[in-house]
């Protein structure tokens, strides 16, 4: 049942254009108008899922009556909905790759009432995802060297977005997550420790500890600040001895207070009772920023769980997203609205392996040179490649090099230019031209 | 299956407290730690979610064996997990109602293992819902006479968080919301116009506004500014009259430029054409900043859709929120961590009908007088009422009478003091005095 994921703008419109028989093909662009402050550039993330539910898109009949009664539509409109299915073609900058604004995401060509009902469904998970996966890159960025932890579960928008967020940061190149159904479902490995009410629950810190490692040796991490760090880090330090436990399997976790301090005093303890392969984990409140500053102080952490941040995209919760028509039936369309003016025509993006200005062409125009970033996803309504995590993270990971540092660092960066083609610019001007503004008394009063 | 809809920690905390029998009554608070800024108030949501999630929560066979594996856990620990179920209590401040920061949402007496296994399933469901609702009401107090529409759908963290928001922005005082699996689920009024792509899919403006009021006579909101916004409100002008519409039954929607100014021009229009019945709507990255701003400037505009920001709380997409041990088989606990020292002991919070100071006391101390805010909501793992959206709406606006200005305005907002009763303070001290903090060497080196 998806009929209904949608804005019911979308369903009054799908209903006028069937009625109509204006089903000609539609193409829409699906593209971040900017980017949000302290962005150099997103990571496209989402497609997978936004082909799923477009490829099992229908209105179930429970849907449908809902929507003709409140509609008051009349058996044949009924009809026709019952048989939309979507059965066009996408075409879309493969996940993983970095990309800017103003480059469509996707583009959609079908049927105008399958194209225009996909809009809410696609702008939903594809903002969401881009959004995620660009904060998680930019957490991993921020601390090269240390391992990354999916901690987002707790506070993520409910938990369908909490398992998102375990795929998309292990996309970004986080190494587990601690949410549960995210490894399941994704094949990926979960992490966890213990909360401050383990330690509470027992009579004392020592003892605490001590259950734990008791219970599970094999790669115990212990949270130490319940009381005072000092004060755990040592019950951790005896435990371990006690239970002569191989110290390369044990960690220590910080989450609160001084962090590049703490992981300091912690490392000299560690050191000091011969246990120099016991990891430091913090956690607590992290995000780029913080990690970064942190690295920059050479904390000896090796590990971090991020949650929140990551899993709300805390300073961009959101990006300026669009899904615009850019042709219908063979003709080239653009809007005007002031600051929110679109391009004609399907396009395509061309990428400079040297790392000069993107280039956004029309897609009809001859390969300028480069690299086509808009590929085949979806053929008559089918999907034609299910490329996995894998891929998607070795396609981030190759962009990441590719991409200058004044667009990669995390304050004040630069993105690269997106330049559109001569003839891209000569048909927006044309059809913008074609636009008839009727002048009016009332603007001059 | 909702069993893995948790953290690691969770279900490893739980297996050592049911393999060591520490299955004694334990209480957890959640409650924020902190407002956000430019937060007085939050407002209590989520809760419904949340229970229904506790009460039909289980570890599924296939959920099982991913765990089991995955720790390698003994058939003793699997059987144990298997018969897990919330057999505990719940008491929680009602969905609507007005808190602050150190509140206990809500409190959880359960059995330890099933009360630390419900943690990453209530913060989730909690955090969210109050903070969409909070910045939900922060527009509906921004623009006291105007109607406001759920418009975030469209970037909301995925559709089930979509569907949340739906019901959350209902809770606030929102009138309807184009989404319309929300209406359909929530018995809400679907709301919605058209886009800029059904204007630009017609050979012109005209003939698409003709189109769509045919089509959808009872109702039409014609969309003005895909090419210049007089042009498009004269188009809808001439249609009107074309079709000879009543007027108090059309309106027009603005969803770029200077929306004070466009307003007023078109409310002039309008006027002059006869049709000062007629509807102006206004969209487009609005927040309570914005529509306080539109509100202040006397901007004509009857009806707002808001969405991405009220969708993803757009300033503050997360609360600081904690769930926390407080009580553990009848002995009060707490940690000193810093900057997260919690209070022990089960907690009430009462509030003073004249708007003084809350107080928040423990549990068991006689009734201090005020309103006590925390009642029973689910009692041996059975939900004890069931209160619908309208209860909850009503319960929101009369803390909205009663919330002094000072905490309701917008900007700078001084939220309410909470005071911990002399009895809890006393308690706090005596539990911290006798949590051991080993002094070591290694801190002063």
């Amino acid at each position: 049942m998806n009929g209904l994921r949608t804005d019911l703008y979308e369903v009054r419109m799908a209903v006028s254009y069937l009625r109509r028989g204006m089903t000609g093909p539609a193409t829409f662009s699906l593209f971040a108008r900017d980017l949000p402050r302290e962005r150099g550039f997103l990571v496209a993330a989402g497609l997978a899922e936004a082909l799923d539910a477009l490829q099992c898109f229908r209105f179930e009949p429970e849907e449908l009556e809902y929507v003709s009664e409140g509609l008051r539509l009349p058996a044949t409109d009924v009809e026709a909905l019952s048989r939309l299915r979507f059965s066009g073609d996408v075409r879309a900058i493969p996940e993983g790759r970095v990309v800017f604004a103003g480059e469509p995401l996707l583009e959609v060509t079908a049927p105008l009432p399958e194209a225009q009902l996909a809009e809410t469904l696609l702008l939903n998970t594809v903002t969401f995802a881009t959004a995620v996966a660009t904060k998680a890159v930019r957490c991993r960025l921020a601390a090269p060297d240390a391992e990354l932890i999916d901690f987002s579960a707790r506070r993520a928008h409910g938990s369908a977005a909490a398992l998102a967020s375990a795929r998309l940061t292990a996309l970004a190149g986080f190494s587990s997550t601690s949410n549960l159904e995210g490894a399941f479902r994704y094949g990926l490995r979960p992490a966890g420790t213990m909360a401050h009410a383990y330690v509470q629950a027992f009579p004392g810190e020592h003892a605490a500890f001590r259950a734990f490692a008791e219970d599970f040796p094999a790669a115990p991490v212990f949270l130490v600040d319940t009381i005072d760090p000092a004060t755990g880090i040592a019950h951790a330090i005896d435990v371990v001895r006690e239970l002569d436990l191989p110290p390369a399997s044990v960690g220590i976790r910080l989450d609160s207070g001084d962090l590049a301090e703490l992981s300091r005093l912690a490392r000299r303890m560690l050191d000091d009772a011969g246990l120099s392969a016991a990891r430091i984990m913090a956690s607590g409140g992290l995000d780029e920023y913080v990690l970064e500053r942190l690295t920059a102080a050479g904390a000896p952490i090796d590990a971090y769980g991020v949650g929140t941040a990551v899993g709300v995209s805390s300073d961009a919760p959101s990006l300026d997203t669009a899904y615009k028509l850019v042709e219908y039936d063979g003709r080239p369309v653009m809007k005007l609205s002031v600051g929110k003016r679109t391009l004609p025509g399907a396009k395509q993006v061309w990428r400079d392996p040297a790392g000069g200005p993107d280039l956004l062409s029309l897609a009809a125009e001859p390969r300028p040179g480069g690299e086509a970033m808009l590929v085949p996803a979806m053929l008559a309504g089918r999907r034609v490649a299910r490329p996995g995590l894998a891929t998607a993270r070795r396609r981030l990971k190759r962009d990441l090099v590719w991409l200058p540092s004044s667009a990669r660092r995390l304050r004040g960066p630069v993105p690269i230019d997106v330049r559109p083609s001569a003839a891209l610019a000569a048909m927006a001007a044309e059809v913008a031209a074609e636009m008839p503004i009727r002048r009016l008394a009332a603007l001059t009063r």
